[in-house]
């Protein structure tokens, strides 16, 4: 076994722990990533709320981070050592289903491995994530990061980048294509530089009017108060594609009011039971949809449309022993877009 | 004004009675048709249970016909006395809103004007419909009938059929497109027989196997029994489009299911409020959409494919005299197809 150190979280308001653990030998197919900058993601709040008691296995948060090789299994033939990787949410799946087949992985229906608090496939243990030092990941699952990316502003496009790109490009979105984006949080700043790198016309959606400054450096061409409710009547069936990132429990209806006849409503991340009236729907032929998390040709897609249109995310960087205190801004929503943790201070 | 007879409805239960009324002298772009035949919609049958007390103007259903134009008004110059043509559900729009703009009058933002029950945009009356021998309509709300098509079995082509039509274009059915249909009633039968002429990979979804030689009939490739857990888990992710055309609120969390990646469950029909887990749209990056009447230029195209392709409704001609027994039988769904009311006993 190898031994590595990380950030360990044992439940809602307890501040982590520096802990040291063990990580798996490489198998044949495996790479060994120094993990050098992790994303912080309200998935990592959820988790750790979820935690109760003291059976559960240690919880490591951690899933979108990016690294450099430094070992690799002995039929690894796509990285070598010293190659700059990337990993999301997602470090193996069952390969076969319908879903893997198209790519889809984060389909898979044996459920994908999840980067942490998942099970491993082969030993049965519980993944412990990126908060760490050292990660040790299929090589199907490591993504290179292209030159002229930016290791710690890209961190965060593994997931949350990915889960917005992944229903831009399903749902067309190309020069012209009315693209609206509400909320302007880790997700939401993601989806608006990618819409606007994707040439499509790009209005944000936000409560209140002092995001507009953000929204023009984001590129925007258009802000929508939410709050205001000539602005929103105005914009009725205006948009070919809505993306909603709003990350709480909300009433979608004014948002499907906004999505143009034959357009989608997408909700990333995951909402939970939404009640919509058909009529809603009917009026205008509107699509309701959700994504979340992607599957490995678009992740590597993505990556290289981000090189080359220079899109990452905007960040606040900070020392990985600063964790707890990036995790209480964040439940706050004292946040302009997404922590990363640099993982320096763990070597 | 212009005496006519027709079937005035009084409320659920009470059988309709033989009533002549008038309707008005026809404007500059109105034509009078005389109408052969009327389809029998599900909505009649809600319309006629709404009914309560004596306040409402009275109820004369129908809203899917066909006919000859007896009289044009003197502006009119695409219909000549002689000219076969069919109505449907909508007679007249704002013309200038986002939607009619696109084509898409059902949809306009000041409301359609309904064939019955709807209010005259001109002099307020309250639309009677096409249970009756006479109707007089706004020239662009009238469609030529092509030569072929059988004219009783055309006039739930205007209602039914549109309804269905739109889904299925709208979401690019085309040869190859794997299309299931939920449901063989008057909308269910049509969707089967429309995307079979479109060239698509059709399956029928059924509660019972009593369907299995209607569905073929009606050209379908293939049938699903929805009450056998072992076909629908089998079917998992495997059409492109689902067309549920089922008449009462039912969880649609099955047919979803059945979608594709990036597929689309299409309800037809107004199903009120439904509840959808955001997880069930997730996974596959599903879309839940709905859809209902029709425009002018898609119900002309649908009218064109339709004698093109030798597709009309399967139909139970009864004279209109029989319509009471009609809406009864449907009303306990004692009807394989659709009825349709032979209007020629009224003259």
């Amino acid at each position: 076994m190898r031994t590595t150190v990380g950030w360990q979280a044992d439940g809602a308001g307890i501040a982590l722990r520096r802990v040291s653990f063990e990580r798996r030998e490489l198998r044949a197919d495996d790479v060994a990533v120094r993990v050098d900058y992790c994303g912080v993601c309200h998935s990592d709040l959820h988790a750790i709320h979820a935690r109760t008691g003291t059976a559960n296995a240690p919880l490591v948060p951690g899933h979108e981070f990016t690294g450099v090789v430094t070992d690799i299994g002995r039929e690894v033939t796509r990285f070598a050592v010293g190659d700059r990787v990337a990993v999301g949410n997602i470090v193996d799946s069952c390969g076969v289903c319908v879903m893997c087949r198209q790519g889809q992985e984060n389909f898979c229906y044996e459920f994908p491995t999840l980067t942490y608090g998942g099970t491993d496939r082969h030993d049965g243990t519980i993944t412990l994530g990126g908060y760490s030092r050292e990660y040790i990941v299929r090589d199907r699952f490591a993504y290179p990061l292209p030159a002229g990316l930016d290791p710690a502003a890209a961190a965060p496009l593994l997931c949350a980048g990915i889960t917005v790109w992944e229903p831009l490009r399903a749902l067309g979105v190309e020069p012209g294509t009315r693209v609206a984006v509400a909320g302007l949080g880790g997700l939401g700043h993601l989806a608006v530089k990618f819409a606007v790198a994707l040439g499509a016309d790009t209005t944000v959606i936000s409560r209140s009017a002092d995001k507009a400054d953000d929204a023009r450096r984001l590129g925007a061409h258009d802000l929508i108060i939410s709050t205001d409710q000539q602005q929103m009547t105005t914009a009725r069936d205006r948009f070919d594609v809505v993306i909603d990132t709003i990350a709480v429990p909300h009433d979608i209806t004014p948002y499907l009011r906004l999505v143009a006849l034959d357009g989608t409503l997408s909700h990333v991340g995951h909402l939970g039971p939404v009640t919509v009236e058909t009529l809603d729907l009917l009026i205008g032929r509107k699509k309701l949809s959700s994504a979340g998390s992607g599957g490995r040709p678009e992740t590597a897609a993505m990556l290289e449309f981000c090189a080359q249109h220079d899109v990452s995310a905007d960040i606040e960087l900070v020392p990985s022993a600063r964790v707890h205190g990036a995790l209480a801004r964040l439940e706050r929503n004292d946040v302009r877009s997404r922590f990363v943790l640099d993982m320096s201070d763990l070597s």
